[in-house]
């Protein structure tokens, strides 16, 4: 979940200098508008690492908008006022009202997750507490409330580094406190609380934004580009709503974005958009003598592997995804040549069918969950509704914006169950893919390979990046990452893959035996 | 919550054969526009105690509409091939196409319902698993599924006369086992799971309808009315939205509501709906001096009582609801009577002001929780969305249907942190209201207290009191009831009223004492 804001993304100050009047003069003519309509209250929310900026980017937003319609709030531990009264009653009392907009700091995020991380309570308890934050979310939002979220992520050695140099800066170094490090020591558990808090509150109507915080050039001007498109979405529905309700009555009008469109090309140009996939090592690879010896070796091993697993009602389930011509066909062929015919299925999804079309999109992949032991590859998945339906617009935004949510509880209902899910993304470079196109055109027993739709599909190669890198940052959680496969070399693909899926199954079978010595205990 | 199906409904076998053949025609009427226009699964629960005829509305269904469009379901102990998959397989792999109507018997209910009553599992898992069903419930009705739900209710006795009554029937007698006997046994903890299942589970997207299950007649024409007015609302909304996209291409209109006036108008006047408060025993009355010995008695009780739960800092609520001249303000003087000035104080809520209006209808009364140990009396409450805002208009269905849910969330709050909250429902009948309005009018010291808007409330009287009955059924719950007080009597009420504040008090200061005891253990 969080390797996509661990990407090093910085804005250098020349470019920020450039863009900060022009997003801060929309800013605040959005404010403006807002204002004017007092329709809808905004709420910022802004949760995260220590040190990952969220106390510099309130200041930075409180700077750039009208702070005398700004309401800011960070909370401390209860007062007496307060612990009197029941939890929540601090965060009603400070709710902004319509046309408003409120800065929360240290919110109703920060206890659940700072309790979990020093074992205060348990996983369940956790559950609840955000069972409650999902239902005030709710209400406000049902209400006409905007609600953005903003995670402000630093790895854990940016975090130690960020720490240390505000350590040796005599004016800062009262920032750091001994609870900061005493965070930091516990990073790991603090992820994990996190990455649980982010997957059951990421709600349609309530999104997490996920934001590298290392550069503060680089944070402050992601955020205000969020808010910036968030607020002007809402008030271009809003008023769209007014126009069909009575297309006569004049009503304060957003700023229209169309006015815009020069500025934002700007800052869209200079802001660094990196994703996941831009930053794997694609000349990895592999000779042939090698690509032989070790697909032999792993095979066999997954082979024995699989049988083991077989034998103890372990079910697997792979999912391929990656781009046209990435070799999921070549690479699926050398998982399920280690795998005994009667026990693997291989299942293609291209356009559902009518029955399918006629339910949920989920329908037709729960349909096809197979019996204990099995080894099912779906080669192209439920992952379809935030890739391909997204891009092509198959799925409207609230649609595939549910998606990873959705996505989440349904996988988590396979691993509860107890089967062994590993989802691959086999990647190649956009060059590597028009070479493989050139090839497969010039190969008479490969063209039928290569159709007009992978032509229009390779023409929207950023749409189905920025796809995938959301898509990662949202369903690649602890219990059910995501495998990235570096696929320019066929060879060191397969072998990354056949040797992935013994690591699955050896570390599944390792966790069923120590249940079963447990349990006979 | 249950105490709205134990009135005793009956719908005469004459009756209900008038008004079968017109229900059943609407019916197939409306099947046939829905699969006329494919857009929407209906998914249909049975649920509730044994006995209270879920199988057998099912059965009247399945005559009354075209069984080749239904899909009929019911679940047993999950077989071989179920358990080999996750828990929701079933249900998934079961769902209704667009256009049809499932009918879902011992669905994804029943198993956590029953595990918390056998104590398989605790209040959290029972909540975990009730999430699942949530989200699952919401994944369905975001895509466009309509939701009804039907919990068929018995009160014990009336589920002991069924099964004794089935026993004595040489050839029903088979159905009633010693399973069914068991869970008899267990009736009450049955009534707590099943009413925190309704209250987690009843949102706005699948609203439950609890119905009175005793009388076969009664119940099937409730079970019909209830989805064909709902099936019906759902296809003027896809025809609405259909028409608003494009007034030209031309789509399967559903039945117009307006041809079946006649109709309809004959099923409500035949159809029996009692609510709960024309089933109280308004005669109900006290002499004087019993009312000035009782009072005195009571107030002085509640005076020390309230001094103690001062000391250990419970903070009481009391919620007053009722019709115009139900004595509110008569019986709440009564009760501040026994209370210390510097602890008590009283909220009138009439119109919100200006900056509540800005604000979601819960932040008014937010603001307005006092510190520990007070003495707070809401003189008319958040109930106002479900009761005047409802029956006036001010909120739409929507709003005031979720409001349910949030308010029973509200008050878990409460009653969470340790405040004692009395919801107290002062009942007046249509005549006596009238008697104290004319009253009123003529004794100039009281004529001020009638306005125009009295009147006007009188005559919606029969909504107010559908709402109020809605209202009992969906937020009086065994950790928060509604206690309904028959107003008639002035001195009744009064008595009645302080002594229900005594039991509270003494109940929380008995159970601050256990669990001190407890811990100091």
């Amino acid at each position: 979940m969080f390797r996509t804001a661990e990407l090093g993304q910085k804005l250098p100050k020349k470019e920020y200098k450039a863009i900060e009047p022009l997003l801060r003069e929309e800013l605040l003519e959005l404010q403006q508008a807002l204002l004017a309509q007092a329709k809808t209250p905004v709420i910022i929310v802004f949760a995260g690492v220590d040190g990952g900026g969220k106390g510099e980017t309130v200041q930075v937003l409180n700077a750039w908008m009208d702070a005398r319609w700004l309401i800011n709030r960070a909370y401390r531990n209860p007062s007496d006022d307060e612990r009197e009264r029941p939890e929540y009653w601090r965060y009603w009392r400070d709710l902004p009202p319509r046309g408003r907009i409120g800065l929360f700091l240290s919110s109703w995020y920060s206890r659940p997750v700072l309790d979990r991380v020093y074992g205060t309570i348990s996983v369940a308890e956790l559950d609840e507490r955000l069972d409650r934050i999902v239902t005030f979310e709710n209400a406000l939002a049902e209400d006409g409330a905007l609600i953005l979220k903003f995670w402000m992520h630093l790895s854990k050695s940016a975090q130690k580094a960020r720490f240390k140099s505000l350590e040796k800066d005599p004016f800062l170094s009262w920032q750091v406190t001994e609870k900061d490090w005493e965070h930091w020591r516990r990073y790991d558990s603090f992820t994990d609380a996190a990455e649980r808090t982010i997957m059951r509150t990421n709600t349609g109507r309530a999104a997490w934004n996920i934001v590298e915080g290392a550069d503060p050039y680089f944070r402050s001007i992601t955020v205000g580009k969020i808010i910036r498109d968030t607020i002007r979405k809402k008030l271009e529905q809003l008023a769209d709503a007014e126009h069909v309700k009575s297309s006569t009555t004049s009503s304060p009008q957003p700023p229209q974005s169309n006015q815009h469109s020069a500025i934002e090309g700007d800052i869209e140009k200079i802001l660094p958009s990196a994703t996941l996939l831009s930053k794997l090592d694609m000349s990895l690879t592999l000779s042939k003598p090698d690509y032989k010896a070790r697909l032999k070796k792993y095979q066999g091993k997954l082979n024995l592997l699989h049988r083991r697993a077989m034998a103890k009602g372990i079910s697997t389930i792979v999912v391929c995804e990656g781009p046209d011509a990435a070799g999921k066909g070549g690479m699926i062929r050398r998982l399920i040549a280690a795998i005994d015919p009667h026990n693997y299925q291989v299942l293609p999804f291209a356009a559902p069918t009518d029955e399918e079309q006629a339910r949920h999109y989920l329908w037709r992949f729960w349909r096809h969950l197979s019996r204990a032991g099995d080894f099912t590859v779906f080669d192209r998945s439920w992952y379809g509704r935030v890739l391909v339906e997204r891009v092509e617009g198959f799925a409207s935004e609230a649609e595939w914006r549910r998606a990873y949510a959705e996505i989440n509880d349904f996988e988590e209902q396979l691993i509860e169950h107890g089967i062994v899910l590993v989802k691959l993304w086999i990647h190649i470079t956009k060059e590597e893919q028009l070479h493989r196109f050139k090839e497969r055109e010039n190969t008479p027993h490969k063209s039928w390979k290569l159709t007009e739709e992978d032509w229009r599909n390779r023409e929207k190669w950023d749409d189905y990046e920025q796809a995938a890198h959301d898509m990662f940052q949202y369903t690649s959680t602890r219990y059910s990452p995501w495998v990235l496969v570096e696929g320019n070399s066929k060879y060191f693909a397969r072998v990354k893959a056949v040797k992935t899926m013994c690591d699955y199954l050896e570390q599944a079978l390792k966790r069923k035996t120590d249940l079963t010595k447990n349990s006979s205990n």
